[in-house]
């Protein structure tokens, strides 16, 4: 759909339908009824994102559940396709959720969803590891629009994925700058 | 060989060598025989090439053939090292397929090829990964020269593969500014 | 620990001082004990590192040791975990080593360590690759301080690697410009 900020708010002054535009994604999250999860934090020496210019660099996010259990299990064997691209959205929620508390609560600040890379944990016969992550790219396409979502991508498979997750996606963003 | 626009065109004027130097990388592609396949089309909610600012992320690129069919198979098992070197270097020609179709058809916009990052589907005891990758590692040097095409790489082996293909090649270019 | 230049240095000028600055991070190396491998040497048509803009992105890079040794072996079945952090921490030490050598012997023109990604040679019921980059991590966090060496992170399994390297952990790095 289309979003305007002057017809949801036809009688706000300018400057302040500018500030109000500020929301977009995250109105958009709540049309799309995603709650998103709770920060991932990084558990050891590395942290979870680190910017360089105007690019962000995200570790591997997991696919993380609100409650803080994890979608583990290798697809092909004791997962199906469904299970593997459940797990490739969840992972693109905690990205999300890593970028929201990046900027500060204000995802219109995502210029562009530049590359994502996902690890499938698979069987040796499954060979489906693209259509697993589209979960991940459809949910980037849904939340940040065809312009900003639409990303390069990269997608193996792989046998053991840490901690026995069945995803994993990292992710480079190119962010707007503060005016 | 060196390549000089004014031996080739000794009585062009200067302005027209200039324009006429912009063809330089694909006259060295004809030199190699090098006919490039048609330029891979991505099937779901992500785009084969997103730029960032004067760099390039390219998505992972199939061993797609002319015709559309892939290299498919493990290296190491159904497959030798040749095989695998052949469809590296097949990924290779994607990418560089890609690069042209992005750069509306002027490869000499290729600034520098800056990374590689190639996945070679591999039986357990297959250790030669790196062997693998020279099929597209060779092949940017032989098309880009030593100068643009000498590249950061990185090569794995993995389980499985999307599509059964035995290789698939991810990489980061950097590109000249349109004047 | 602190390091001041000024404590270290009382009746330098300040100028001198400056200069003598240059070498904080080879002497945190020498706190530390720590003596770097042989720059590694890229065996084909590839380089350890290319440079792009302030950033340096760098080849993987596996476990040699000072004799020109591999770490070798799958991480659960023919080694612990142990081995495997050890293995990341000589990756790193390597990484290091690429980084001195292209800086000119200056590791202060490090800004940041902004992204490892590490795949480790994994039986398929080994799920603690993120416990084996941690040596890797940890290596950075200490050479290169809090500030400059914490770093977005990668970590995954695969059932084989080049050479039957049990570690391989690529980086990206962004450098201060010359002055």
């Amino acid at each position: 759909m289309e979003f305007s900020s002057a017809a949801f708010f036809p009688n706000t002054p300018f400057t302040t339908v500018t500030a109000l535009s500020m929301v977009h994604t995250e109105i958009r999250l709540r049309e799309l009824g995603i709650t998103l999860p709770p920060a991932p934090k990084a558990a050891a020496n590395y942290v979870p994102v680190q910017s360089s210019g105007d690019l962000l660099f995200l570790s591997g996010h997991l696919p993380m559940l609100e409650d803080g259990s994890l979608m583990t299990g290798s697809i092909g064997s004791e997962h199906n396709l469904d299970h593997g691209y459940a797990a490739a959205r969840q992972c693109g929620l905690n990205l999300i959720a890593t970028l929201q508390k990046e900027l500060g609560g204000d995802l219109d600040r995502v210029e562009q969803i530049v590359k994502l890379f996902g690890i499938v944990q698979s069987s040796n016969d499954f060979h489906e590891q693209h259509k697993v992550l589209n979960g991940c790219s459809d949910l980037m396409k849904e939340v940040f629009g065809e312009e900003r979502g639409l990303h390069a991508r990269s997608a193996i498979g792989t046998n053991s994925l840490p901690l026995d997750i069945s995803v994993e996606v990292e992710a480079i963003v190119r962010i707007k700058p503060l005016n």
